[in-house]
């Protein structure tokens, strides 16, 4: 029988340390020359959230016995692209949301200039977290690599361009899922890549299963996300619900129904775990997290 | 006697290789998936320009016998945050400028979303294309670490923070030179350490040289764009002449006079050819580059 691990106590232990690991990392705030600059990339980056990106990173990393300050510096590279795409994509140009986890958006809280300069510096600092740990090298630039390669062009940003294109077109299923494999699945696919590179016992074996992985649970996050945007209301969510429907944006349960879309979701969760089989390894949080990922709430 | 350089021919063939390598390296634009955003970045990046933190990588590499490939992905690296750069500050919320160089700003020739994402698509592929030559993993991640921290928020980013923090403020010689120096300053030192950091026979002390140069003719570059807004005209300069004044920005003509600041400029191009003494190299490049960046009408 199949060991279990219940996130109850692992995942606010994890939390804990990353928002910890991002302080350590974060400019100071004490730094008077551009001391709203920094405040404002401590708001953005520290308001809580579910981290899963950060998750990935630890759980991955666990699993292959990787070096726990490579992976802070990892996991606190990754929460920091997440950030800054959640500022810029907060602003007036792009989804003008004023709320995000409860709280005043960047460019509400503080303003669209320095929400603007937040999410450039959380950028710039991502990759110099990854360059500062005691890995080797060539594992700091396969890791540069991967995340300059999941953040631009061909992985998120390239993503929103064809989500901002596709507000009020019809998609099919094919297109909806090339978006999203792009704008959410990127990073997440990822966030799993870099806690392996964090780790020298990692073979390309299991590089690729935990690919397989990741893009099952970045795919089953997206569904559910959609799904939550129905079925949720506003104060769990901490952001409008409704907000995708209300602006006319492609979504599973749009698409396919609101009941297939949450088969889908579970049967991507059980694709995911079917793919962790292959590891010799015990990757007990990566399982928790899969399931984690659709049956969350919020 | 020393040897002297000309730019007529080296700069305008730089110039060229630069663009060359830039086009190598953005993303296709017959890529129908984010067309018009690849569409956007090319726009963005290929408008010509002096290129003079490219210039920089190359007249360093050359001096230290650098490899040339090496060469090209770090001046399109420099030249990507560069491009970016301007993108943002472009923007409604920054300077709301409607010129560059002539030509409509990426925001006017697309829309807002497209700039803020052509700027942060800019940015990751600049990282990416650090790590893609054949440098060894050391020198590759050397690269990334000093190009992320002139980037970020102890650098380029910071300096725009404080540059808008200071609009209509009285600030002292102190004030602006530091303003400056992480504003334009941080990404010209970091051009010239790129290009060190393409050779392996760049001694630490060469290094340090070499940094004294990029500081001095980094503070140059701006002194002498403070006097061309004042004494160039519109078609000449590319964008509206007087626009700094116009927006109550500090200047240095504004602060210590017009002939002032002019002999300051002159004397910070003398500061830089000193530093480059100290070096056994043949610097012939970086000696033209320095005396252009105070001779420059554009």
């Amino acid at each position: 029988m199949t060991q279990q691990l219940s996130l109850t106590d692992w995942m606010p232990a994890h939390q804990q340390r990353i928002s910890l690991a991002l302080q350590q990392r974060l400019p100071s705030t004490s730094d008077v020359t551009a001391a709203k600059l920094n405040e404002a990339m401590h708001y953005a980056t520290l308001n809580g959230g579910k981290r899963l990106r950060a998750m990935l990173v630890y759980a991955t990393g666990e699993a292959f016995n990787a070096d726990a300050d490579a992976l802070d510096s990892a996991a606190s590279a990754v929460e920091m692209i997440h950030a800054y795409s959640l500022v810029h994509d907060d602003m007036p140009m792009m989804d003008d949301d004023d709320l995000r986890r409860g709280k005043p958006t960047c460019h509400k809280a503080y303003d669209e200039a320095t929400a603007l300069l937040v999410g450039d510096a959380l950028q710039s600092l991502a990759f110099e977290c990854l360059c500062d740990n005691q890995l080797s090298p060539a594992q700091q630039i396969a890791m540069v690599k991967c995340l300059a390669h999941a953040s631009g062009a061909a992985g998120m940003a390239g993503g929103q361009a064809i989500d901002l294109a596709s507000v009020g077109k019809q998609l099919n299923q094919f297109e909806l899922e090339a978006m999203h494999q792009l704008k959410t699945g990127a990073l997440i696919k990822a966030s799993v890549a870099l806690g392996a590179h964090c780790s020298s016992t990692c073979t390309a074996a299991d590089f690729q299963h935990l690919d397989n992985y990741a893009a099952a649970i970045g795919l089953a996050f997206q569904v559910q996300d959609d799904v939550l945007d129905v079925i949720a209301d506003t104060e769990t969510l901490g952001k409008q619900q409704g907000a995708d429907i209300a602006r006319n944006k492609p979504t599973y349960p749009a698409l396919m129904g609101l009941e297939a879309a949450q088969k889908k979701a579970q049967s991507l969760v059980a694709e995911a775990l079917a793919a962790l089989d292959n590891i010799e390894k015990n990757c007990l949080a990566l399982r928790a997290l899969a399931t984690f990922v659709v049956q969350r709430t919020f």
